[in-house]
């Protein structure tokens, strides 16, 4: 059995609350938050603290909270014995240097307000200084996930950046695809199966091999002709931008 | 019971092919292709034609070809009865004009190389010059898909560009993601549940609401140390535009 205490009343703080919650070899010891509103989520057998003042003792201290208030908020852990482990995808090892036993366990996943998601196949990346805490941080990881990977901090910061292009940067191409269906009184939602099978895709290919579309084709005159369409100047320059990038990279390799 | 003859031996050709061949309520009476070893995915049952001499009878003929082919390919098919319809987003029923009931059946999908999908829950956009082609349209429709929608050219050609970003862009955006994962040595494959909850949160949420990362939260440290991990230039001016852009439409309206 793993002992923990979450840090935290965001997003990720209640996904890894729920998950734990329902694990029978883990633990919540308890669950510190500024904010008692906030620690609402928190069933009433469990403990809860507003303060830093009487920090439970436990195996992993989890801080679930947003990436600058991780090294602020690490000076409160010096003294505590269990393993200091930090959620974020962007901030180093030495973010955690106050404490004992620093490490990482970040769950390379988005989490929305209010939906709990399931963690079976979400990666948890895991990093820590030393071979016991590696494996602690592993088990802890194992009780959610199918899948849990040793990566170091640079490594992580640069999946985190691929992360910012694939999730972030990808909904914002909804955002555009969804107002430019507004703009025409268009239902969005008729795009959403089209959404889906683009990522579904890349269970079979890579990236490379599923593109499609005019700019790959080289179709210059549907590119001529979307251009008409779009009247706003920033989608147009994104257009232009993405599909001279496209059309080079698919010009060269293929 | 409809009866279609199919022009075409691609990627759409294929697929709807198998959907039209499964169902009950729909006859092919020809398949149309210039190459013959194209056409071996055809039943023996059902008659191929690699020329336009011998055109079957059939009450929709439909062109499952490149944008570029339409008008030309169309001509083939001045005398014939039935409503002549492409499949294709870009192009208007314009090209068509040489038909006597030119009509649009157009999936909104994307169709990949030896992968049959269902088209259950695709939404196909259908369009006519009159009310009774219009229904038969429809109606073929209906034999495939629960959503069957009514679209002009005007709308369906706005629709085109918003597939253009949701889908080939959103493509180029995982394309760059697995260019930074192999770079770093990193496995592409585990941002894969991200990819896919990226697309799953739309069942709930509107991109708007769904955008999460650095730029929205207006985070410059991060941003800042991710412009110092991304090397090449192309990645890194997309990754400035696409933040910015991001950052400006959070800061204006939330």
């Amino acid at each position: 059995m793993i002992s923990v205490v979450i840090v935290g009343t965001g997003n990720v703080a209640q996904n890894l609350y729920q998950a734990f919650e329902k694990s029978n070899d883990v633990t919540i010891k308890q669950v510190i938050g500024r904010n008692r509103e906030h620690l609402a989520f928190v069933k009433n057998n469990i403990a809860v603290s507003t303060t830093f003042n009487d920090i439970a003792t436990a195996d992993i201290y989890i801080l679930a909270i947003s990436d600058d208030a991780i090294k602020l908020v690490a000076d409160n852990f010096k003294n505590t014995d269990g393993i200091l482990a930090h959620t974020s995808g962007a901030t180093s090892l030495e973010a955690l240097k106050s404490a004992q036993r620093p490490g990482i366990f970040y769950p390379l996943q988005t989490f929305t307000k209010g939906k709990i998601i399931s963690f079976y196949e979400i990666p948890i990346c895991v990093e820590a200084t030393n071979e016991d805490d590696l494996n602690l941080l592993k088990q802890l990881g194992e009780t959610l996930s199918n899948t849990v990977v040793e990566i170091d901090s640079e490594q992580r910061k640069t999946l985190h950046v691929a992360a910012v292009f694939v999730n972030n940067f990808t909904n914002y191409m909804y955002t555009i695809g969804s107002e430019i269906c507004e703009e025409h009184k268009i239902n969005f939602k008729l795009l959403q199966p089209l959404i889906k099978e683009t990522a579904a895709k890349l269970d079979t290919l890579t990236p490379l091999q599923a593109q499609t579309g005019p700019a790959k084709r080289g179709d210059q005159q549907t590119l001529h002709n979307h251009l008409q369409i779009i009247k706003d100047k920033h989608q147009r320059e994104l257009y232009t931008l993405l599909s001279n990038s496209i059309k080079e990279k698919h010009g060269k390799k293929l």
